[in-house]
Order: structure tokens, then C-alpha cells, then sequence
């Protein structure tokens, strides 16, 4: 079965270049190995009307959308009313989560601020936050994490024994140095076209002490056209003058 | 004058998880000095009606759109016809490209797939690629630019010269450290209400060795308005008990 995600990175700090993406990689990564690939990110800033159109057309075209970033305590943190805005919901105290933060908090500093996180879309499931407590959340196919890379990641794996797998994408490379892509296009097309279920990528390396070649990247959910694939890349690479080599290129 | 700018990354490496991005930071702080800021970023898959309809809807969006990704000679090369269609017209040998690349690669070596990247959306003014020699091109408000982070580079270097300026975005961040972003907020929202025209972030940081604390950024195009708000960010982290240093917090 084909699955599908969306991830929105909801921030400024991406788009003015302050801090550089460390999210990206870990959710694709994981998303494949649950067979649920990601098929679009969008990367916008904390405008109330972009985040309510994003959420509400993502979620709409895809199995599973994922958005980081913007459920602090602070008046740029307004994804989660936001996310309630484009269900059509209520925003308001979860009183579990009102009761965990003030435990954590202790009621003196559990301030106007910090109960803003605990203000939840009506009928959203947390989803635990094991390194700083305040949660994030799913509320139908929409699943809100945090931006801080280790509270994310913390976060994601709270979620994905809840989440629908889909058959799990299966990958194989071959690179070879010396040559260029030029050289090996129509071949990997004939090679796309024996197994139009499969994405084929060609990615050229050029290393700053000269070295240079392409890997060649077969990937889609049938193991045995995965397997075919790469053994027509094998024989093109070598048929083309290359020695194949399996695997990524070296660093 | 406010202007904005919009990004789009095609290619599978990097939704697959294969590739870091290494391209958006770079250029979110160029567009940024050049007071064209990265207002939304997408990251799109190698099929012709997204990429059409992602440069269609972009271009009418925002001032200038750059595109990364896609114009090598291999079949998933599809950018820049994509973009013709985008824009409605022909995609076609460009002459003196087709002689740049033909001296380049010798006439024998000049096969097909190669005469690909000497075809470019008609009207379109080529960017030169001082790497690799096949270049990017315009065409009315679109830059379409390599994927590889150094030829991506260069060939921004060669387009920048060219673009209309905006005025450029000036940022001043204090942190401290031991401070939580929930005892400042109320504070930082009362500063952002006194300059409307600036936008005012609160980042907390958590490093491994148990340091922890927020950095606060103020970013804007009036000066002065960013010099007073970076006053008043200042007063308001030593009134909460903080240390407030000038910058970014050390990693």
C-alpha cells in the first residue's frame, strides 16, 4: 500500500538563514523506513493565515502531515492555535496537560506564558515530550512536533508505534569514480524504463581533492525490481568504463 | 522597499532522506543582505505538473523564485522544461550554449543527453556555471540554479550582481544563559506590541553538557527601531535575573 507525508517547518529562523535545518534528514529518514515517504516539505514563516492555509490544504493531499516548530511559550508560538483554526476547533486547556506542567512547573512560575502550552485543539491526543514535558499533539491525520532537534526526535518516537505503516521502501546504490553523468543518461533511462515503478537517481559527486563520479540510486517498495535495477546499473557502470563499487561514495 | 523571495528545491535525495540540504541556509542569508528575504521554501519530487504548478503559483506570489535542483542531462532532469511550461513558451536549443557545451565536451562526446543542457526555455538569459560550464538561466522572475551546493554558489555569485535590491534586513540577538523562554515571554510580547515593524524571536538553546538558556533576536529594516528593541531586550534579561551577552549563545 502506498502511504504519503507532508512536513511543514513552521519559524522564521530557517528562512532568515539564523539557524540551519537539522530535522529535515532525521523525519525523510525515519518516514521511508515507516513507508510513509515524504512527497513535499514546506518551509514558512509564523504568519496566522500561511499556517492555517498550509495545514488545511497539506492535509487534504496527503496520508500523514508532520509540522516542527512554534509551540513554545512565546507570542511567535502559534501553531497550535493555528492547527485548531483550520479544524474548525476549539483552542483550550487540556486538563491533564494543565495539571502536568503545573506539577512541573510549581504553581508560582506557572505563569500566563507557560499555560499557553497547555491549551490544546479540542480532541487532539498528546504526545509526550520525555526531555521537556510540554507536549505536542495529533489531531486527525496532523501530527505537531516541536522544533528543537532532540525534542523532535524524542517526540517522533513517542508517535510512530501509532502510526499506519506502508509497505517500507527498499533502496540500493552503485557509484563509480571518473565517470560523468552525461555519459551514462541514456542508459539509465532504457533502465527506468524496464521498471517504471522504481525512481532512479543519478547523483554526481565532485570532491574538493579532485575526485569526481556519479552514483546511480534505485529505489521503490518491490525488493526484486530493486534487485533487477541494480544489477543493470552494475552492467552499465561497467559497460560504460566505470569500476562499480556498491554503496554511497566515500567522503 | 519590501521584497520577498521564495525557494524551491526539486529533486527525490532530499524528501528521501539520502541528501542533507545544503543549499537553504546559504542562500537564505545572501537574499537576506540583498534585502530580498526567503519568505517560503518548498521541497518538491521530480514530476512534471508539481514542479509546473509550484513555479506557477510561486512566481505570481512573491518577487523573485529560485529554483535548485534538476538541470543536469539525466531523465529526472526535468526543471527546465518544466519551467518553459510554466512559463508557456517553447524549450529550445539555445545556440550559444550548444556551442559553449560542444567545445566543452568535444564533438564525439556530445551526445543527447548532454545536448539536453543546451536547451533552455525561449527568452530565457543563461547564468553562468563557472564549475561545470552548463549553465542556469532567467526568465522573468525565476532563477533556475544547480543542486550541487558549489555550482549552486557560483552561479549565485554570478546572478547577484543582476538582481534588484530591497532594503536590507538588520538583526541584533542577546542571550543568557540558565534563564527559560516562559519567564520572558510576557516581557518579549510587550516589546514586540512597541515595534510593530520588527520581528522579534526567543530561541532557547540545550547543549549536551547541561547548558541551557534563550537567545532573543530582533530583525527588521529600520535601524534605530532595531537598536531600541535590542535595548529593551537587554533590560528585560537582567530585570528576569539573566546574564545577557551580545550574540549568539557559544555551541
Amino acid at each position: 500500500m502506498r502511504r504519503t507525508s507532508a512536513l511543514i517547518l513552521i519559524g522564521n529562523e530557517i528562512l532568515s538563514g539564523r539557524t540551519r535545518d537539522d530535522n529535515i534528514q532525521f523525519l525523510a529518514l525515519r518516514l521511508g523506513e515507516l513507508g510513509i515517504p515524504l512527497v513535499e516539505i514546506r518551509v514558512i514563516p509564523d504568519i496566522r493565515e500561511t499556517i492555517v492555509n498550509t495545514v488545511t490544504e497539506l492535509r487534504a493531499r496527503f496520508d500523514e502531515v508532520f509540522t516542527t516548530g512554534g509551540i513554545g511559550p512565546t507570542h511567535d508560538d502559534i501553531t497550535s492555535p493555528c492547527v485548531a483554526e483550520a479544524f474548525g476547533v476549539p483552542w483550550e486547556i487540556h486538563p491533564p496537560t494543565f495539571t502536568l506542567l503545573e506539577d512541573r512547573f510549581g504553581r508560582e512560575n506557572f505563569n500566563p506564558a507557560r499555560q499557553r502550552m497547555a491549551k490544546l485543539p479540542k480532541g487532539a491526543t498528546p504526545i509526550a515530550n520525555p526531555v521537556s514535558i510540554a507536549p505536542g499533539f495529533t489531531i486527525g491525520n496532523v501530527h505537531v512536533l516541536a522544533g528543537v532537534p532532540r525534542i523532535m526526535r524524542a517526540m517522533f518516537e513517542e508517535l510512530a508505534p501509532t502510526l499506519q505503516k506502508g509497505a517500507p521502501v527498499f533502496s540500493r546504490t552503485w557509484h563509480t569514480t571518473s565517470l560523468y553523468e552525461g555519459a551514462l543518461a541514456d542508459g539509465l533511462e532504457a533502465i527506468q524504463d524496464r521498471f517504471p515503478d522504481l525512481d532512479l537517481g543519478s547523483y554526481p559527486f565532485h570532491r574538493e581533492d579532485g575526485r569526481h563520479g556519479v552514483a546511480l540510486v534505485a529505489k521503490g517498495q518491490d525488493v526484486q525490481h530493486v534487485n533487477e535495477a541494480a544489477q543493470a546499473i552494475h552492467d552499465l557502470l561497467k559497460e560504460k568504463g566505470g569500476s562499480p563499487v556498491e554503496g554511497e561514495p566515500p567522503v
